[in-house]
């Protein structure tokens, strides 16, 4: 392989520009040429590649976002969009593709691959957490860390004033971030659609904790949750109670940016160098990740469409942690 | 003076634990016992006070929120309800009072002070720095760092899809932390009470965007604005404009906490020393705060009632920087 | 079991307060009392235990250092002194200990057990990472996060100057820190007792970064690291190079302080946990750690004694990376 | 005026690049040309300058460091050096010059405008705050607040272990980042040029708070205080005690890095448009700072020579804030 091009899609995620540079410096170390792609997809549709030496993501390990920015494409849905990107791709002599993104991008790419065969290896780059095949996906620990700072920020506020605040974290269909910043951030009761936590488990679990003292309260829920989001919860309880001094707040898109943790950049330089060298291994379809601490290779099928369930021992704890 | 007692009222703002360690301090250092009272107002009629040494203070300066906590009183804004608490007070042979919070808290100290003859200083704890007497307002500083990092990190997720961002600060009905922070994060545009910026002002700010091919943009909004909240102007700036992808972010109460900055922690250590100095001196029904970089004593009447403009030269600052 | 007591020894690391949180309120959960011991081993054998009700740890899951403080002492280290503790802790009927702290405090703890029989179980609070059976130890995120926080910042500056830093990091006799900050942060080349490089290494990895134009550097050094600190190797690379602006920085004892990350949390949450049900099960002379993401209880003879080795995949990357 | 250039000179400070958006954006609104020029004096001799659009500037408010970078010139610091950057600058046109950095480079822009009475207006780039003419210098306020985080961090260190700190920061010959610091951190002692604190001082205070039953303390030592470094006065104070124990940390470069706080891109904003407007309004050999929220040009003159005098409220409330 002489030359790869690479990509972001999807959501963006802190780590992708992490990923990016450890495409293009593993790359560059086993000589390959690299071409970045711009706004993804559509950009590849549109043609908008260019070279990437070494030089062209020093100083990006740590920065948010994604230099090669990120786009949805209706036209890529189409066979002939796939097509027109197929046929750039090919004019560039780009012979194999990274896709750093979230499902939707590695659908997208399966798809690809199965209709032109050019060999794709997919980053999971998603602060959501929601792809099997990996322990973690890049951006999932910096948002979840972005969302307990908030959480403690609330807290203070919370105190102060004997407060019940709602806090709405991202996470779309799934409770990660929820869980794992509730858990960190001391949460009373955590709403996500992996428990079954109705609005009279959140009213036991306030009065509970009036019965131990407790002046405030944090309710930590899910974006995606099925009950409802945060605001309605908020207004269901409060209609219920009488005295709590209920406040809402969704922290929304702060989550997906600000400064690469540690374990970001290291997922991120992991699997960007692992897509890479599996390229060059002749692998295809197949998502790089991370289980137990070691590189794995999941088939793209398999990252979409099994599920990666909660960890319920968390789950569990928040109950006894919130006493 | 023996025996002088403080309390934080009002919103919550960062800072005001080191102003109450201020508080304690000198008062300690004066050889003047110093009694805090739980709740603010509310409190204050429950007769919740404790005494302070030295040592209650000791590692707060660092601390958000307020360990005296605050609460809303109705009953003090009735003649009864302040007897009580004046009655209290006497009970613990209180002889002067600290006060640390907004304009709401200073026109209850000063209906208090002139009913009942109690000497009582004010310090300025509010984030939204519209209070008269003093350049700036303790928790101030941190609310538009807290705001600035929000900004920096929506920015990077604006970038990498080429967004337009409507961004909602707090500030009641100022434009103090919307401007600072707004200039700070290098917003396209501010829309605060203090400029007249319109809706269409708005849409051709970004179509002169466009224009120098910024690919994203960050609209500030204050929360007091008059033309309605972040989430009815984006709806109407994309109702007129065409093919622009608008989100909306409220950072909300995330405002009030965190860890005070520098310049928190030394405001509020100067007004504290101030306000206990001040009573030592004499000086009643005032506030104590900073302008020029000397300690000023306003009386309650003027810190309530005058306005303390926004500098017009930030405002125009705002257009020449975000050509 | 109706009584345990939980301590903090060793040098302090962020996270023991979220886990002497997670074991005050899983033993109250199970119906058992808590008592903390002051400073460690030397507060046991001065008797300095108290009650700490549910309430005790509210508010402390985000703060760093330990809210028990830790000390040494020589004391503990004569059979004397052990006995001593040992009376203590009969006192008051304490039926098991939970030990956080690194080996020292297990070695201490697994004497202890062999000579008075008391269940005893070790949480792995250490920010060097260098205990066998968890993959973790807790405060090591933290310390990485805050040493990369840094190594930006430093950045920002050699970029600024065309500078080489040799930042030395700590890590006693591991490179874990080293490493992972190392890779986090982009360092051209890391020295850590893992790897062999030479000062020659160095000289030539910082001659291959000129030949590509690489403005500045940054050369990580473990501080335990055999071939000397930071300071002597750059005095060294100075002495054998011309025209390079050589500068040091050691990041010190900031990388032992600081709110703990979401991972820190979390692990101390789970071990806390683990550690009291762990006792209430019977174990004892075990450390309670997490390995792929599950709870695993390992003697502390191995905890102690067997090494865990740095992923020489990570090594690799250092090289790839820089390029 | 058509084209003027601008550049950053000495050691960087965080807001240089804000201030040189201001530049060039403010230049670009009145219709001026701007030019940076790449590595300060070294790089003017060298011709290195470019045109900068306002596109160049864009998403720099945020970062540290300076992305004209910086460097030392002997070659300028003779008459044939400076000749020869006076030629560059006719070769590309340039008719005015904005100069960002400390005392050091306006020293020499004033003799560079004697001899070739080409206009230049300076703007406060130092971490040090130690230039007359402006109240703060840019990089000043993030400085403060990178050691606060840093003292914090320690702060929970010393008092898990009830240890005694030593803390050196940087400021050159001025104390104002130790003052400002160390009472934002809450050091029992700061010792900087400023006061006349003795080695015995210091035993003294820390006697003091052993009285008070403070465990912990730290001792805050300005970089360039005349006693020697902290290093020295901890081992002096160590051997004038017993039982203490001491521990040193020298801050270092992390202080001139990271992303500028609200108040450094705002003073940096200002004073760059302030340079910008005055050299088009004829202004020149004068820098422009803020005093009292006001621009005011100072000539280099005074800039470099006047003293601008620590604050002594501030170092009477060091004692009373550690009583």
């Amino acid at each position: 392989m002489k030359r790869m091009a690479v990509f972001t899609s999807g959501g963006d995620a802190p780590g992708m520009n992490a990923c990016i540079r450890a495409v293009v410096r593993s790359a560059t170390y086993h000589n390959v040429e690299v071409f970045g792609v711009m706004r993804g997809y559509e950009g590849m549709i549109r043609g908008r590649l260019h070279r990437m030496e070494s030089s062209a993501v020093s100083n990006t390990i740590q920065k948010g976002g994604t230099i090669l920015k990120s786009a949805r494409s209706s036209e890529f849905k189409t066979h002939e969009g796939r097509k027109k990107a197929y046929q750039q791709l090919r004019h560039f002599d780009i012979e194999g593709l990274v896709a750093i993104g979230g499902d939707g991008t590695f659908t997208a790419a399966k798809v690809f691959h199965e209709e032109f065969g050019l060999p794709i290896i997919g980053c999971p780059g998603t602060i959501d957490n929601d792809i099997y095949g990996t322990d973690y996906t890049i951006g999932y620990d910096t948002a979840v860390n972005t969302a307990l700072e908030a959480i403690d920020k609330i807290r203070d506020t919370a105190d102060s004033h004997n407060r019940v605040f709602f806090i709405e974290v991202m996470g779309r269909d799934s409770g990660y971030i929820a869980v794992q910043s509730g858990i960190g951030g001391g949460a009373e009761i955590i709403v996500s659609p992996e428990n079954s936590n109705t609005t009279e488990d959140i009213i036991n679990a306030l009065r509970k904790g009036k019965l131990h003292h407790k002046a405030s309260a944090i309710v930590l829920v899910a974006e995606g949750e099925v009950m409802g989001n945060a605001t309605k919860l908020a207004a269901e309880v409060q209609a219920a109670t009488e005295g709590l001094d209920i406040r809402v707040t969704t922290l929304g898109h702060i989550q997906r940016g600000g400064s690469p943790t540690a374990s970001d950049r290291i997922l991120a330089s992991r699997t960007g160098v692992g897509a890479v060298e599996g390229l060059l291994n002749g692998k295809t379809s197949v998502m790089a990740g991370i289980q137990n601490n070691h590189l794995v290779y999941t088939p793209f099928d398999e990252a979409i469409n099994k599920k990666k369930p909660i960890n319920q021992e968390l789950l569990r704890m928040v109950k006894i942690l919130s006493i």
